[in-house]
């Protein structure tokens, strides 16, 4: 299958060495010269997967023109902030080329502003013409470790069934297992909204507490999350699943996140503009966070810690104040707000 | 409140400093004369909790009847294998002083060969004249933090809605947040089943599979544990909360964790017997693994993850074959499973 990735970040690298290893002819986009031309000659990207050699059967472009011609699916591993420019590009360019293409993203955010997912703001910008499905592909899969190999599982959604079976067919190797999943929502919301966890748990890390207190705020995450999630539409049971409570857990307790790292620099006293110009990467949570904030209050949903967040990041609470508040809620039965979730999934169905 | 802690190991020592904390007559007992001497006399615990001061307040013995006498709750901290007889030795110690108590235990695991909760057992072995209610205490909690007073929550269950909120009453503080949860079954079988997992993500960390494989090993454990633990009466909304997810996490993503550590040491070559002595603590989830085994066996429930560690622990399969095997399952949808859980759990209500 001829597949085209959209974007060279870190991520998207490894997901085309995935398809690459697969067998599908797999041709990268990218807007920086110097990194096309890295991937074009010396089979490298050490800017964002340092110590990868390439296949050399891995192509990239600076040309999106290319890029879109190229590829009967189109992988689109692009900060969520870019993602509706860039539909609005590949769509012009599409209509132009008068083609019909799968789309899968890869992004893991919610709009500012709009508070839309992902795929919603695609669908938005893609002439009903132009694709067959939109999907997602999501789940706990650093990519580093994609790139090593080391066993992978994540979830793909769509819309129609058939897409997400190309997805999943495409993906699925020995060490790369893809499982399917009629919760697009969930899907996307879950990935989401696990990253403003990642960043709350990353202060507290930095600010010396230890697993038992980051245990119990992932754990109250993983139920607010399900809350706001739900209310937008998504089944509470994919919450329970590889893109809830498993992308939470590898984005929360590792090194290797950079939500869970730009907490940890935040708890260290840098100011959030100076982590993220010095990351050189987009931290995805910090936008989620207002937009959930946002959400949250829109929707009147419980949400202490996204609350805690926002406040920190936006409106310069203490940590002190924030972090200690999150505990001391008053001694209460735990599950109580999970039962109503769960009965209104199941008489649903 | 007068209370006596049954059991001088780390997180009983760390409980009787959370209970001497808010004000509480706590006596421990121990059988190891030594460690007795010196909390009575250097005020320490060092074979257990390395750098920790203990308030003077808390006394220790070596005398059982002394301490059954002192307590008007006993909180059993043993382990599983040494709950039968310590009840049944105290049970005949309350007859002859002709006294009732609280119970509340906080060990995880099950009994082997009956395949009972501890909460279980301490029933058949007690006189129901000697108790008013037996309770556990169980959650996201390392001792060594406990005991540095650092955040953590807890759950306490109880077949009466009257012992557990004594023991809430008791142990809750601004940094030990204990919740009270109705269904006993699932907080036992929670913690009890989640060492299972631990030891299974301590072989894959021993043999240097990384974050995204934990974490999809993680998630699929929490399921396989609601569905024994669901077959085994608990509600299985319980697994997700702190002594489900939560207890989990902190369990299998931390070198605190005795039970992640015996798995990187198995990891490494060392035999199940030499890391059992060299550890001078016991390793609940080794035995659990077994029952836990035999229990699927007998209700004809799917736990891929406990079936490959039991016959890699008792069977001699070969690591390779045993760990990438359960990365291999054939493509599917999931959370299958857990949809026919939560509808049996709602339609109960």
């Amino acid at each position: 299958m001829k597949i085209s990735m959209i974007g060279t970040g870190s991520f998207g690298t490894s997901l085309a060495m995935v398809l690459d290893e697969n067998g599908h002819d797999v041709l990268m986009y990218g807007r920086n010269d110097d990194t096309v031309h890295e991937i074009n000659q010396e089979h490298s990207n050490k800017n964002y997967l340092k110590d990868i050699k390439l296949n050399e059967t891995i192509k990239a472009t600076n040309d999106l023109e290319v890029a879109v011609a190229h590829g009967e699916m189109l992988v689109l591993a692009v900060p969520v902030k870019a993602m509706r420019t860039m539909a609005r590009t590949i769509n012009v360019i599409l209509t132009e080329q008068n083609k019909k293409v799968l789309i899968c993203h890869v992004a893991k955010g919610l709009e500012l502003g709009t508070h839309k997912r992902v795929s919603e703001v695609l669908q938005e910008e893609l002439s009903e013409n132009n694709y067959t499905d939109i999907a997602v592909l999501s789940g706990p899969s650093h990519a580093e470790e994609v790139s090593l190999m080391l066993p992978t599982t994540v979830s793909t959604a769509s819309v129609n069934e058939s897409g997400r079976k190309i997805v999943q067919d495409a993906f699925i190797n020995k060490h790369f297992r893809v499982y399917e999943n009629k919760d697009l929502i969930g899907v996307e919301v879950g990935g989401a909204l696990k990253n403003i966890i990642a960043i709350a748990i990353g202060i507290l890390d930095g600010l010396g507490f230890g697993d038992n207190t980051k245990s119990a705020v992932i754990t109250r995450g993983l139920h607010e999350i399900a809350r706001l999630g739900t209310k937008m539409g998504a089944d509470p049971l994919t919450f329970m699943g590889l893109t809830g409570v498993g992308d939470l857990i590898v984005t929360a307790m590792s090194e290797h996140s950079r939500n869970f790292r730009c907490g940890k620099m935040l708890a260290s006293g840098q100011s959030l503009d100076d982590i993220i110009e010095n990351m050189g990467m987009v931290v995805e949570g910090v936008n989620t966070t207002k937009a959930a904030y946002e959400l949250s209050q829109q929707f009147d949903i419980d949400m202490p810690i996204t609350n805690v967040l926002y406040l920190y990041l936006f409106e310069e609470l203490s940590e002190e104040e924030a972090f200690y508040s999150l505990m001391m809620r008053d001694k209460t039965s735990e599950t109580d707000g999970l039962i109503a979730l769960m009965k209104n999934r199941i008489d649903s169905e």
